[in-house]
C-alpha cells in the first residue's frame, strides 16, 4: 500500500494525540508505509502554522475546507469539539477521504445518523477514536474470553470516574449546560460502552438513574447558576447472552483521575481491569488447587499483542498516547481492506443510541429496550 | 453493673463467634464485668455438652426452652438458622431476657414484625448481629463523615461479593430454593444496608435487577433442578439527603471471598473501604497541594477506637472475630442503658423491609419508595 | 490430657495477649481441655486484682514468686520486660513448670544461655513467643516451599519496619540507651530471623551496617542527649543451601506500622508476604502459559490450617491476637509430647546468637560466620 | 536554535526507542525545532534501508563511520551493544558531533575514561541514556526532597529485579560469561545508581555480596557450562549526608518484570516508587492528624512536569518510551547551552566506578570507599 496522505483538523488534546500517532505508526509497527503528513487545519492561522511545524505537517490552514479539498490528503483526522464532527466528517467523506473521527459522533442523534449515511454512501473507511479498546490488556482479555478462560460470562460491572467536575466551587462552565448533553452519560458512558461492545457486544436494555451532586455553581461574575445536566449516572443493563451488568459514571468523583474499572464474572473465573493502571489486569481462574487460587496481577508484556511492537521487554509499560498509535494501525488496516479492531460509524452510532436510551430510561423511570426504541 | 448471665443457642459458625465474644469482652475492654457463661443449647445433646466444655459454659441442654427458663440467664444469643430466630427471640424476650440475634431477623417479614413487637412490649434490649459496622475503620469513617472530612456526601457505591455459589457444577442445595429467600438479596444485601444505615441512614427508594447465572444445577443423584432464586442483585438507590447510590451483590463471584467494597464520594473528597482488607481504608481529600493529592491508605491503629483495646500498636490488625467482641461490648452498653452503636430490632426490621422492596421493584420493573410501601 | 493450670506474669501488651490466648484456645480449637486460669502476677497489687477479674484468673498477686510456688500452676507465661525474663523463666523451670516466654530471651547472651540450661535440666517445655511464624499464611508458605512450588529457593529478602522511633522531636527514652541493646537489631531483627528459621533454617554468616538517623534527641527537661544505639540495621546474609539474603530493619521508618515484608525467590517462582496485610500472600509460579503469569494474591482461607478453626469462610481475616492463640495451641501440643511448630529455647538462643553476630560484624566491618564466631 | 541533524547508530530495542524520541520531541514539547532525521546506520544494509524508511531517516548506511562523516549530522545516537560504545562515541565526538549514548559507557573502565576524555576535549555535549530519571514521578520526588517534604533523608533502599535470567533450564548464553561483565551489577545496578545520584548524589562507600542462583546452565548441544558471573547482587551503601542505603539487584527474580522499587525514609515522612507502576508514587508525611496518616498513592498528572506536555488530563499514564522523549528534550537543552536534567559522561563514569567498586568489595570481602579507590 502506498503511503497515505494525512490531514488533521484540530490541534488540542486529541489533535496532538492524533499527530503523535501519525508520526509514530510506521516506526512502531514497521509494516506500514510511513504516512505523509500533508495538511493541518486549526481555526487560528498562526497556531496552525506553528503546530504544523511542530507536528511535521507540510502545510497549514485556518480553513478546514481547504484541507478537505487537498488532493494529497487521503485520510482526515477530525479532532475538533463535538458539535463540528458531523459537518467535517460528512464533508470529508463526500470528498472521498477516509475519516478518523474522535468520539462521540455528534451531540444530536440525527447528526450521527447522517454521518453514518455519508460513510455508507462514500464507501470510505470511517472509524471512531475509541482508544481504550486498543490496550493490549483489553485485547488480551478479549482473547481470554473467546477461549473460555473464565467460562461463560454472566455478570459485568464497569465504572468510569474522574474528578474534573468535582469541585463545587469551580465556576459554572459549558459542561453544566443542558445544551452540552446529558453530562456523565455523554462524557463518559461511551467509553465503557466501547469496552462492553468489544468484549460482549452491544447493550440490549437499560434503566438509568442520573444524579446532580451540585444543584448550582458559582458564576464568574457573582451569583449562581443552576446545573442543567447530571455528573453522575448509574445504569442497570442487560447484555447479549443473558449477561447482567451495571455501568457507573461519575465526573465529580474526587480522587479518580482516569478510572475505568471493569469486573467480568464468569462460570470459571473472573477478570479485573482499571485504566488507571493500564499496564496490568487481574485474572482469577478455578484451575489448580483451591489453596493457591487468587487474582493474578498480570503485567502487559510482549505476549500481549501488539505490546511487542513498542517494547521487547515485559512490564515496562505503554502510555495513553500509545493506544492511539495502535488505533491508527487498525485504521490503516481497515483502509487496506483488512480486518480491523476498530469501532466504525455503524457501531459508533449504536453506542450513542445506547446513551440516548439511558437518558430516556431515566426520564421515564423504566427499562428501555434499545433496539425496540 | 453486675456480671451478666449468658445463654447461647447454637454452636455453628456464629455460635462459636458469639462464644468467643462472651469469653473475650471483659479481658479486651476491661470496663465491664466478666460475663458468666451459664447455659448452652444445641439440638444434639452430646454436642451441646462438648461445646459447653470447650466454650466454658456451665450447663448444656438439647432443649433451648430450658435455657430460656434458666433464671441465671440474662441475655440470650440466638445463632441458629434463620427460620428459628423468631420463635426463639420472642420466647426469650417474653421470658424477660435480653436478646442478641444473628441477622436477618426472619425469612418472613411478618415474623420479623412480631419480633419487634415482642421486643417493644418486653422493654428488653434486642440487638441484631451486624458485625461489620463495628470495625474501627468503619466507625472512624463514620466520624470522618460527621466532621465533614469529605464535605457533603453525594454518591455511594457498595458491593458485596463472594464465590461460595460460583461453581456451576456444585450440586443443587437449599440455598437455590425459592423457600430459602431471594438469594443474594437475603444473603448479602443486608450487610451493605447495615453499613449504609450506619453511615447515611436508611435507603429511601430502590429499583433492582436480579440475575441467575446458572439456570439449573446438578442433583446429587443425577438429573438437574432449576435454580429458583437469584445469585446476583444490582440495585439503584436513593438515600437520605439526595445521595444517589448503587448496591451490588453477587454470591457467584469467582475470586471474591469476603468482599464488601464501599466507595463514598463527597464534595471535598472520597473514602474507599474493602472488608477483604478490613484493617485499612482509603481517604482522598482536597486539602493541601493538588500535586500531592492521592488516596491515603490508612492502617487502623489505636487512634481508631476501639482498636486500642485489642492492641496498643498500629497496623497490627484485628480479625473478623474481633468485630463480634466489639458488638458484644455495645450490647452490654445498651443493657446498661447507655448509648450503643448497634442495630436494634427496629432498625433491623427497616433493613429487611428494604430487601423486600428491592425484590418487589425487580418483579414490578419499577422504582419502589420503601416507606410508602 | 487434663486441663492445664495457668499462671501469667505481666499484664501489659503481651500479658493481655497471652490472657486472650488462654481464654480462647479451647473454644477455638475444641481439641484441648479448657485451661484453668489459676494465678496472675503483676507488680501493682491493685492492678493485679482488677486484671485477674477481667482476664478470668482465680487468684492475683504482686509477688511473682508466689505464682511460681502455686502447685495448681502447670505453665507460666512470662510477659514482663526483657530484663526479667531470665530470672522468672529459670525460677519457673526449676519449680517444674512449663514456660512460655516472650521474646527475646534476655538482653545478655549469658543469661539466655542460662535459660536454655535450665530448660534442659528441667525436662519441661520452654517455648518462646514468636507469634508471626504461626500465621496460616506463613505456615502455608512453608508447606509450599517444602513441596517445591517455587523450585529451589536461592534468594530471600526480609524487611521489618515501624515508625514508633521516627519522630526526631520525641524525647529521649530508654530505647535509645546502649543499655537497652543494639536498637533495631534487638527490637526487630529477631522477628525476621524467626521467619527465616521457620522457612529455611538458621542464618550462617552475616555482615551488618547499623545507622543512626538522629544523632541526639531532646530531653524532657531541656537539653539533648546523644542516641547510643541504632534505629536502622541492614544485613547481608548467607543462609543454608547457598541461599543469599538481605535483612533490613528500621524502627524510624515513617509510614510503616507493622511491616514485615518477605520476598522469597526460587528456580520456579517466588512468594511475597507483608505482615501489614497478614491475611494474604502472593505467589508467582511458572506453571501454565507465560501470558497469564502474574503474582496471585491469595487470601487466607480454611485450606490454610488452622484458619478453619477460627472461621469457616475464606477471606474473612484473622487478627494479630489470633496468632497467639495458635501459638498457645502449639505450646499445649508440646506439653502433651507431640510435635509442635514453635521456637523452643534452643532455637531461640540461636536466633539471639545471630543478632549478636550482626552487631559484631558491624563493629568489625567484616563478615561473621555465626557458628564459628 | 536551528533544527538539529540526527544520526542514529543501531536499530534494536534502544535504537527504535531513540528513533521514536527524535520523531516525537518537537510534537510533544512544541518548544524545540523539529529535528531532521538525517542518517541511520545498521550493520545489515537491507535492514538499514527498511528501518530508515520506517523511522523517517533520509539516508541509510551499513557503515557507521559514514554517518559520523555526514556533515548534516549534528547529534549521534549510539545504541549498539556495549562493546561498541567507546569506539563510536569517541569517533563522533572527535568529528565534532554531540553524542547521546546508551548506558553503560563501556564494559572496561579504561574505555569509559577515554570516552570522558574525548567528550572533554571535544567541547561537545555527551549524555548517557539513563531514562528512568526522567519520569515525572521521579522528578517530582526530587523536588519534594528539595523542599523538605519528608524532612532530612536518612535511609534509602532500592531494588531492581527482572526475571529474564530466572529460568534454570534456559541455555547458557553470553550474559553468563565473565567477559560480559559482573552480571546483575552491570545489567541492573547502574539504573538504581542513576536514581540515587538524581536524588542524593553519588554513593560513597559499598560492600557487596554477589550470588549465583544456578551454578551451571545447559548448552544448546548437550552438556552444561558453568555460569561465570552473578545474577544477584546485594549491596550495603553509604551515601552523602550520612544516608545509609541498600541496593539489591536480581536478574533471576521470577515474577519481576521491570521492577525498580525505591523506598526513601526521612525525618518527616517517606516516599515509595516502583517502576512497574511508573505512573504513580506514594508519599507519607507527618502533616495533619495522625489518625488520617497513610501512604497517599499519587497518580502522575499535569502538575508533575513535563507530564503535561504529553497529556493534559491527570492519571492517564505515560509509557516507557515517553521517558526517552523527555531525555531527548533534555539533551536538546544541553546542546542549546541550557541547564539540563541528564547524566553526562562525567557522572556516567562515576556511576560505573561505583559498580566496579561493588565488584571489588565482594572479591575482597570488605567495604570500599569509592573515591579513595
Amino acid at each position: 500500500m502506498k503511503a497515505l496522505g494525512i490531514g488533521l483538523i484540530g490541534t488540542g488534546y486529541m489533535g496532538k494525540c492524533h499527530a503523535l500517532a501519525w508520526n509514530n505508526v510506521s516506526a512502531v509497527f514497521g509494516d506500514v508505509e510511513r504516512p505523509r503528513l500533508v495538511h493541518l487545519a486549526e481555526a487560528d492561522a498562526e497556531l496552525a502554522s506553528s503546530r504544523a511545524r511542530e507536528f511535521g505537517f507540510a502545510r497549514a490552514t485556518d480553513n478546514w475546507r481547504r484541507l478537505i479539498d487537498d488532493p494529497e490528503v487521503d485520510v482526515v483526522s477530525v479532532t475538533t469539539p463535538n458539535q463540528f464532527h458531523a459537518e467535517m466528517a460528512i464533508a470529508a467523506l463526500e470528498a472521498g477521504k477516509h475519516v478518523w473521527c474522535e468520539k462521540p459522533m455528534a451531540p444530536a442523534f440525527a447528526d450521527a445518523e447522517r454521518m453514518l449515511a455519508a460513510a455508507r454512501s462514500s464507501g470510505r473507511v470511517a472509524v471512531m477514536g475509541y482508544n481504550y479498546i486498543q490496550n493490549p490488556a483489553i485485547r488480551h482479555i478479549r482473547s481470554l474470553l473467546d477461549e473460555g478462560a473464565i467460562g461463560t460470562v454472566n455478570h459485568v460491572r464497569v465504572e468510569m470516574d474522574e474528578d474534573f467536575m468535582a469541585d463545587p466551587d469551580a465556576p459554572f462552565y459549558w459542561k453544566s449546560e443542558a445544551a452540552s448533553g446529558y453530562g456523565a452519560l455523554d462524557d463518559f458512558a461511551v467509553h465503557p460502552l466501547s469496552l462492553l461492545w468489544c468484549l460482549f457486544g452491544h447493550v440490549e436494555a437499560v434503566i438509568a438513574e442520573l444524579a446532580r451532586p451540585y444543584a448550582d455553581r458559582p458564576l464568574q461574575d457573582g451569583g449562581r447558576r443552576a446545573v442543567e445536566n447530571h455528573d453522575i449516572a448509574s445504569v442497570l443493563m442487560r447484555l447479549p447472552g443473558g449477561v447482567s451488568g451495571v455501568l457507573m459514571a461519575n465526573r465529580s468523583a474526587w480522587g479518580r483521575k482516569g478510572r475505568i474499572a471493569l469486573q467480568v464474572y464468569g462460570s470459571k473465573g473472573s477478570i479485573l481491569y482499571d485504566q488507571e493502571r493500564m499496564n496490568e489486569f487481574q485474572l482469577y481462574t478455578t484451575a489448580g488447587r483451591a489453596s493457591e487460587q487468587g487474582y493474578a496481577t498480570i503485567l502487559t508484556a510482549p505476549h500481549h499483542k501488539p505490546y511487542d511492537r513498542f517494547i521487547p521487554a515485559p512490564g515496562h509499560g505503554l502510555g495513553f498516547n500509545d493506544l492511539k498509535v495502535i488505533e491508527c494501525r487498525e485504521l490503516i488496516a481497515a483502509i487496506a481492506g483488512m480486518a480491523a479492531h476498530a469501532i466504525d460509524f455503524n457501531h459508533g452510532l449504536r453506542i450513542e443510541k445506547s446513551v440516548h436510551a439511558m437518558a430516556r430510561s431515566f426520564r421515564e423511570g423504566r427499562w428501555i429496550d434499545i433496539d425496540a426504541g
